[in-house]
């Protein structure tokens, strides 16, 4: 018999505190995957999800890549049932600056009904409901017409390199109807939503270069260039003044989305609670654009950091040897990620005053992707959702990535939903990111309906 | 009986190894006056170079000041003689980066005949010749017919803050009848050069925030109005296509020399030379001027430091809360300080985007200074380095700058002149910095010569 909505709150609340344990466990590991340094954290929590997977039922393997392992998990029950792959990550983002934490970042800490830690949301926070909604599931059903397929990576946060690789080396297992893409969100507390769409990633460094060795303000200032205002001034010149992205051709391949499948979309941007959430003062979509197509559908170009000479405690006269840029781009679909790198290192090189050094690092990539509203994963995770938070369920589009998504999807051959109950007031890539406890019962709560409507 | 170069060759020689102890002890002060944790090696390094004095047989003081204090010691022999006052520095630059330094920044290593530490050259180096100097000149002359003031600050890198307030307040102390400021260079190696002339400077930090947090540049990009472009876009109007600053009025107080005051001063910029030691690629001055103008007698604007978002290893796709950037410009003569920093703050305001706050923080400032190539000093300091160096002493303009020197010179009420045997090469404000031992003993010499000389 399949456990009703009813069952699955009375499962949840009796075990809510073994649950929380169990999560705090999770957050501790400070499994950052883009500096090297984490690497033996990243190993330890990718041990720790296969183990829990493995007391669950599940049959697991840590799939060896050329950096971080997938954990993979199977429970198959019979070939003519349904099957669904999950798709999680056990890596996290940074957490400096540190010394804006108000607590530890991988010591969890309950403050008003909300665990704060790096990973509480993204992904740990919604892996952690997937593996509880999975241990009610088992316990609850006596028989599981499902086959169920988890794909745990560690890397989402750095580019998703060893995920891209085994979508080669193991599609025969990768095989699914559907796939869960669990690292979305709802459009605000309270209110239910599935995302069809997410942006695509390109990110890459710059580094402009014009001296060996640092010099000095004074005595060669007005002789030499400095690589602070030549890498500005080049990178200035990456938009116009409309707030439009200046490379000739960055927008040619961009396939905006049809009135019709517009009409299926949610398209509220809620500036007021934007500003008084984070602060947000100036808002600056693309030329010509709404603040929502600017957000969902259109391309984007950001510095997400620079870096050149002095800028500690005080002062130094100084014009450095070089200056750097990290610069990504979210794309929409039809953009191809490769090429977006070109046309910008392109495009630098084209400004670069002469002489100059110019250099641009690939850091990582991934496809635009969308999803149809109208497969079933779509509608049954729609009415999970509906079911869960009581109101109708939205469908949105989200500026975000997550890189592996669209090649995840093509791998398994099934349809894709991304989904999740994360709000970007959880400060996700921020310092003091937190996941309500709240949102950790309606995240088990949706799993657990999906995985009941799933059963034929 | 005056000595004469042989007399202080001779005694140079004898008393190298126990000044090059002392030098050492001098160096191995962290002395950073930008930073104030290293408030305790500041005040240490002033005690040590009053101790210095006092064994001597000058009577020392330590001028309390807001901030650090001034080393002052005075050898006043009869008040009908001349008086002349010299000018040092005991603070050094910061060491960062301080993985580019091949032996510790402060603890002095020779290499090649080259002292390598954090105040080598600038100015403890420059303070030590002159200490030893002074320690010969009381050795070897019998009948000192000169008064002797010296003037030594800690926070010559960090503004002259304290040294500017005891101008005010101990003007007659100071009263003098020449200056040397011993904080100048020669133009290579080998060739003999006074400085007639120093821009002046003023430094200040520019901060660009949007919001109270960082956002996610996937989830907020394309909404929100990132700093780090926002700022860049308005640094990057700091200057037009022809590498001229673009602020209105900017140049217009600026005095350009007459002719008459060029024929005097020596024009070379050796691009060669430039290119070779410090491998610059990219050589701009300002449109419409020469490197030499643009460096001599020109003001500059320079981002020494600029600072935004992630620049770790790997990549955090962040839109960052804020972002900021260090500026400082060299000022010709007719400038004024305050002045310029109102210009730049109100010109940023005006580009700014609207609802993006802009902070700008003056951090300190000094004005530019020329001295008369006709004055008694100036005559005596070009005949001492003609006598050491054994060729014809060439007159200079430096783009560097003292902020004090004006005031300096102003508060004594005598003539000015700028010395020193340092080299652009000596990596004074960069990592290795180093001093020849060729150079310390130069420069003994010279300042030998130039109390021998002063003397009626």
């Amino acid at each position: 018999m399949n456990p009703s909505l009813n069952d699955l709150e009375q499962w949840y609340d009796k075990n809510a505190e073994r649950t929380q344990q169990d999560y705090f466990e999770f957050l501790r590991f400070p499994s950052i995957s883009t500096d090297p340094a984490y690497s033996p954290h990243i190993h330890a929590a990718a041990s720790w999800v296969e183990t829990y997977l493995k007391k669950l039922g599940f049959k697991t393997e840590q799939w060896k890549t050329s950096s971080y392992p997938i954990v993979f998990a199977s429970h198959i029950v019979n070939p003519a049932f349904p099957t669904l792959l999950i798709y999680h990550h056990y890596d996290v983002q940074p957490v400096d600056p540190l010394e804006l934490w108000k607590s530890s970042p991988f010591e969890p800490e309950i403050r008003d009904g909300k665990v704060y830690a790096r990973g509480a949301s993204d992904n740990k926070g919604q892996c952690f409901y997937t593996l509880t909604a999975l241990r009610a599931f088992f316990e609850l059903c006596k028989n599981i017409s499902l086959n169920l397929k988890l794909f745990i990576e560690g890397e989402e946060e750095s580019g998703s390199r060893g995920a891209f690789e085994v979508l080669k080396t193991h599609r025969e297992q990768l095989k699914a109807d559907d796939v869960l893409i669990v690292d979305g969100g709802i459009p605000a507390p309270g209110i239910p939503g599935i995302t069809l769409g997410l942006r695509g990633i390109i990110a890459m460094e710059v580094t402009c270069r014009n001296s060996s060795i640092d010099l000095h303000s004074g005595v060669h200032g007005g002789i030499a260039l400095n690589p602070n205002r030549a890498l500005i001034q080049m990178l200035a010149a990456l938009w116009d003044e409309k707030g439009k992205i200046a490379i000739p051709g960055f927008y040619d391949d961009v396939i905006n989305p049809s009135q019709k499948e517009l009409e299926a979309i949610d398209q509220t941007i809620d500036q007021e609670r934007l500003r008084q959430q984070f602060g947000i003062q100036a808002f600056q979509g693309e030329g010509g654009y709404s603040l929502w197509e600017s957000n969902a559908i259109r391309p984007t170009l950001e510095i997400n950091g620079i870096s050149g000479g002095y800028t500690g405690v005080g002062f130094k006269t100084v014009i450095p040897a070089k200056a750097i840029a990290k610069i990504s781009c979210r794309l929409a679909p039809g953009q191809d990620p490769h090429r977006v790198v070109t046309q910008i290192h392109e495009f630098l090189k084209k400004k670069a005053p002469a002489g100059l050094e110019i250099t641009a690092k690939f850091e990582h990539g991934g496809k635009p992707v969308r999803c149809s509203p109208d497969s079933k994963i779509a509608r049954i995770a729609a009415d999970a959702f509906t079911e869960v938070f009581g109101i109708p369920c939205k469908k949105t589009l989200c500026g975000a990535s997550v890189p592996l998504v669209a090649d995840l999807a093509e791998a398994c051959g099934g349809d894709a939903a991304v989904i999740g109950v994360s709000l970007d007031s959880d400060d996700f890539h921020a310092p003091n990111e937190h996941f309500g406890l709240d949102q950790l019962r309606q995240g088990f709560l949706v799993m657990g309906s999906i995985l009941r409507r799933l059963m034929p």
